[in-house]
């Protein structure tokens, strides 16, 4: 009836395939490396439920009513202050605005930048959440090869050249869906072009914490960000449920812009949830909270690595993330992941195939593995699953 | 320094004047006629500090995981199951899709069926935050004036004839800004004329349960809403803090669209309050709380119109809701509300100006007044330093 009133926009916009997996495959007998869930064990929710309590008793109504756009100050000047204590940043509270999760920063950061045929440079592959929310805005996309050590720079240089490139949008550390980490080369030379093209940097960071050993990498841009948009979110530390995530921008005009349209988009995030998780963020070790996470998935992920040498033919390549939650393996070339997927998916197992991840179509042999939400016995059976299908 | 870089929606997207107040005049002396806050004694704090703790109990971390973008389906049945015994209705809960208040829900359907150019029917004055939603998509605004009981069927006629009409967007109960309900006659005027053209009918009704006395109008399209999206919020009944609001499409291409939109915005909407609304709703009598809001505020709406007929000078006019949150308040012709507004912000007492409810740039000698979050002695200190500087 209505198929004649559907936007460009609208048109445009590829419905998300991992959340169409998550769908179809809520059967109890599947094992899911397709999602990108927390473990359940992760959530505070003990913690959480006594600082629903706190926060009502202390501050009554104010946490039930209408709230500022930005987000609530404790929050942000928590969230201010973590970063330049972790990260030797300089970051204030009024450069910070709370979204629904990164997701959201993503939609209004496309909203505002992005006029139809604009050109932005993306990873190939890239983070499907990204190409779902920047498509709606019909941009040129210029993917740039991903490799095991980040961006490949020339072709950067060549598209920014040849381009005149809005953003660039960027997953630097343990990056969805390839799990690989920019390398500190290329993490200045990519600052330093994007400083010489006068092209935004978007560095989305839900993972940094992740780090399975020493010290987080941290924002490419965390020294001067005054030409980037930081994003960040506890949906990886805290919980994905409440949806909280957040922007840095510096720059005022900009700012001024991403508020306005969240405004329009929703006047202002759940302001219930943000009391909660500022209160338990006040009066919880987050720090320890978020080493437990890290061993988990770290023993996790050594579990899949472990699992793909048993169960995987010896000719799939795959990536060897020092945090986060994914790991991408590549079959030999000719290989269709999107025609495994029919094959597992009948018999049990799911993973996402590489060909969403693209934006030129191409049909892709790699697949994105999630570890982080199954047990080891999980892991080792639905590799061995797999392993027999390929 | 990103002045060149800015989207053309985002160009075309006024700031809301209404936000701009409430941070304003953050002062404690000043009273506010400008919010459309709900009064905080209306939040149920107790009730909702047992439905947290018992959801977490419940449900353990599922209230906490990431969730289907449509929404829980447990408060989609629930909204499904009110609506049908209150009003009547046949709706489906897979019809309903849960968004961030129904802001939320204006911005997706801007995104979803505005290309640049296309033409809308709006009423003149109309819901300042619906202009603004739908104001990033650029389309072609056909305003159509409101009277006191309802939109002008003729004028609505003539811009249907003229222009090809995407959807028409109406606050048929209690509207914001005027106060003002639709007539039987005009209902059904309009239920006819959209169907004739075939345009969408956008009903918003986040009032509509506050009706003083007797039985709320329920939507113009409650009998057959094949060919509408109506709209629904939690924001006025239970808590806006939260931003639970939802939206109501049958025809299934159309809600696809609009479900996609919704992940890409922002996945789904915080889960955790979702769980803590449907366990609330379902353990308490929700129309015994909605009565008292009622009485509530027709005390209020009847202490602001003695105020005003006690202060104001006899030639403003005004309109007199049966429900609702607000009043249209209108001087004498060639007055300018917002210039009235500098001077009694300066007094510290404030409305909203007409002038952003109007899509033509027009000066307005009107404003609205909100009585439903101050106190009958506020009211009528508010409105005595008004009638002094009118």
């Amino acid at each position: 009836m209505y198929r004649d009133k559907i936007s460009q926009a609208s048109l445009s916009t590829p419905a998300s395939f991992i959340r169409g997996i998550l769908k179809a495959t809520a059967s109890e007998d599947t094992i899911s490396f397709a999602g990108g869930l927390p473990n359940p064990v992760s959530f505070p929710k003990e913690e959480i439920e006594e600082s629903t309590v706190r926060v009502i008793n202390k501050f009554g109504s104010k946490v039930f009513q209408y709230a500022q756009t930005a987000g609530l100050p404790k929050l942000r000047e928590y969230i201010a202050n973590r970063l330049n204590s972790t990260q030797g940043m300089d970051v204030k509270a009024d450069e910070i605005l709370i979204t629904n999760g990164s997701q959201q920063a993503l939609d209004l950061i496309g909203k505002v930048l992005i006029d139809k045929g604009d050109s932005i440079v993306i990873e190939s592959p890239g983070y499907l959440g990204a190409i779902q929310a920047f498509s709606q805005y019909q941009p040129n996309f210029c993917p740039v090869t991903l490799e095991e050590d980040g961006i490949n720079i020339e072709e950067l240089e060549k598209k920014l050249c040849e381009n005149n490139v809005k953003f660039m949008y960027i997953v630097p550390n343990f990056q969805n869906p390839t799990g690989i980490s920019y390398s500190m080369e290329k993490r200045k030379e990519v600052y330093r072009l994007v400083r010489e093209h006068n092209c935004i940097l978007v560095e989305d960071d839900p993972y940094g914490e992740l780090k399975f050993d020493g010290n987080p990498y941290g924002y490419i841009s965390k020294e001067d960000f005054s030409g980037s948009i930081l994003l960040g979110s506890f949906s990886k530390i805290v919980t994905p449920g409440m949806r909280m995530g957040y922007m840095i921008v510096r720059d005022e005009e900009l700012r001024f812009r991403i508020n306005t349209a969240k405004e329009a988009a929703d006047l202002h995030s759940n302001i219930f949830s943000q009391y909660i998780l500022t209160d338990y963020l006040e009066n919880n070790d987050i720090e320890c909270h978020i080493s437990k996470i890290r061993s988990l998935y770290k023993s996790q992920c050594d579990s899949m690595i472990e699992a793909i040498k048993d169960f995987l033919p010896a000719e799939v390549r795959y990536t060897t993330p020092e945090g986060g939650m994914f790991i991408w393996a590549t079959l030999p070339d000719g290989a269709s992941t999107l025609k495994l997927f029919e094959k597992t998916s009948a018999q049990n197992v799911v993973f996402v195939p590489g060909d969403p991840f693209y934006t030129d179509g191409r049909s892709s042999s790699s697949m994105r593995l999630n570890y982080t939400n199954s047990s080891k016995e999980v892991i080792r059976e639905g590799m061995s699953r797999l392993g027999k299908l390929i």
